[in-house]
């Protein structure tokens, strides 16, 4: 939760790569105008766009001290180590922000805010710390209420872990919006919340009320909007967060899912070492999303979404064409290529319902 | 976690029936001596049997003052009200007891310890407040490595919430260790930790811990054990909890599953008094938990568990037959009838997959 217009330096130390600085990458996408340094010392001296792709000509810098000469308001964790706590070296750079006055911007598992010797700080210094990540106080229990929403709601859901589930949400979102459709996004993870500046956490929350937390949003969502962009997290066939994206799916009671992919991923991403297990083909994890939303509510997948950051333009399109022909769905990286055959997909939807709605 | 041999009174105003009383029922069923009394004012003078028919001659109290009389140590809190909010009349109560000098034992989400009022209370009386429903603080990330254990992990599933799962995970545990098996018993939830006096209430962890909890409940258990019966949550199909039952699924890792189920159920339970859905019939719900399974491990349904708590002895039986001619699998209601037939299955397993090891 940005809360207001800020001057953000990212902690990304040892970690800003595509692959491993996924909320900064985020932040660094759609909240362009307000990040003035990323902190990498491995990479200080590079721009942002050199390093992971976005963010112009944002300066890579080694430090908090050298962060502070462009001067920052605020410090954003812009890594989410798997596990979520805090190592010792990020608590000292914690400390030495809020010395500096800035606020701490946080999607930890662990809330820095909780901490009684950072927490001083930051009253100290009349500073603040947000942990975006903390649960909603209030704790309804889901009970299929989305699924009599007048809203279209569409849930992104991925192959894996770290596919491009929020990047979707958000272009399609943006593309709908674009053609004057009254659409919602809805947040439900850190970077996300980052980024729309509303949502919940939805993964830091007991397992019990993952799936109300979701209705809440959603429903919230839909009272102002004709179709609904959930953000989904983890995957259904992940041996970790499986939990979290049937709870996030059944809470949302989809009417249609985009499957979101990395072009390239054979294999789920792990917490560590360890034999991970291979991916499916695309065709069974359409299937089997499609089973798990439909013991609630049918949800066909309309659309595929392949992120394709780490091919050339030629592979990319080959790599769209492919997962096409493949499922016979309607294929974009909406990052590279726009969104656009997504949003008429769903427009075309839309207008379905309406001639339904008019029939009836 | 009852932790030690207990005098325990159990709360269960205006709940103590055999479908409201659901942690109740497990104390009065497993801890039989250790209960002194059950308060609910509006069945006071009757006995526990003639409640919810377990329990014995054991009596029902109108509140706190009668059931002094029969020298508790402990208040147990033997309803978990969903969404797991405190009750004003419940604080009183809790309060009263901590000032009586018993020690209160507290399977609700929220936790009672955290609670300066109580805390402070219990701290002047020198007696405790045990939450057994606080997440564990270690939080693994799971990897499906429980796949890899040596021993016969078996989950008990269920078509809705409060059928049996627990009850019959450890009906079947005690059922094998009666026939010299080592078997170990996983709880999951806070009747299953007053019961066994370990586990874990994953549904009050962290959405991405709930399989990691699991995971390293069920590793635990395998290392003394050649059968792990892991008590299942929730149920895939539920619109609350189908993100905790697969969590728990996918951390558990299971071979094999028994799938329990209560005879004449036929929507699931909600939280409020919405539409609730309808269940589907038991081969589907049996193939849609084998799917789930098989996305990170194969795991056939084994056997069915019917809960005809409800029935006479002639319908019952005939309710058993019913669901084994229906599946073709052995079938029990493991309270009513005994384990037999299941573990007798699971001992057959067993022993395939010595014969396959020693092949190898």
């Amino acid at each position: 939760m940005l809360g207001k217009k800020r001057r953000i330096a990212v902690m990304a130390e040892g970690s800003f790569t595509p692959m491993d600085a996924k909320t900064a990458l985020g932040v660094l996408r759609y909240r362009t105008s307000e990040v003035v340094a990323v902190i990498d010392s491995g990479r200080a001296g590079r721009t942002c766009d050199d390093c992971v792709g976005v963010g112009g000509d944002i300066p890579v810098v080694a430090g908090l001290e050298a962060a502070a000469a462009y001067d920052p308001d605020s410090l954003l964790l812009g890594i989410a180590p798997q596990g979520g706590t805090l190592p010792e070296s990020w608590r000292r750079v914690v400390a030495e922000a809020l010395l500096r006055g800035w606020d701490v911007l946080s999607g930890l598992h662990v809330f820095l805010a909780d901490d009684p010797e950072l927490s001083a700080l930051a009253r100290a210094k009349g500073c603040s710390i947000h942990d975006v990540r903390r649960p909603p106080a209030a704790r309804p229990i889901a009970a299929r209420r989305a699924a009599s929403s007048d809203a279209l709601i569409v849930l992104t859901v991925g192959s894996d872990c770290n596919v491009g589930k929020m990047t979707t949400a958000l272009e399609v979102h943006a593309e709908l919006q674009g053609r004057g459709v009254r659409s919602a996004f809805v947040a439900t993870g850190q970077t996300g919340i980052f980024v729309a500046d509303h949502g919940a956490a939805i993964d830091a929350v007991p397992g019990d009320f993952v799936a109300g937390a979701v209705e809440k949003l959603v429903l919230d969502a839909a009272r102002e909007a004709d179709v609904v962009l959930v953000e989904g997290q983890g995957a259904i066939h992940h041996p970790a967060y499986s939990g979290v994206a049937l709870g996030l799916m059944h809470g949302a009671c989809p009417e249609a899912m985009i499957l979101c992919h990395q072009s390239g991923r054979t294999h789920m991403k792990l917490s560590d070492a360890g034999p991970a297990p291979r991916l499916r083909s695309l065709s069974e994890i359409i299937r089997d999303n499609e089973r798990a939303a439909g013991w609630l509510r049918p949800a066909p997948v309309l659309a595929l979404s392949i992120n394709t950051m780490m091919l050339d333009d030629l592979d990319a399109r080959r790599a769209i064409d492919n997962a096409q022909q493949l499922t016979g769905l309607p294929t974009v990286d909406p990052v590279r290529f726009g969104a656009d055959t997504v949003a008429t997909e769903l427009m075309r939807r839309l207008d379905e319902r309406k001639r339904r709605a008019s029939n009836e």
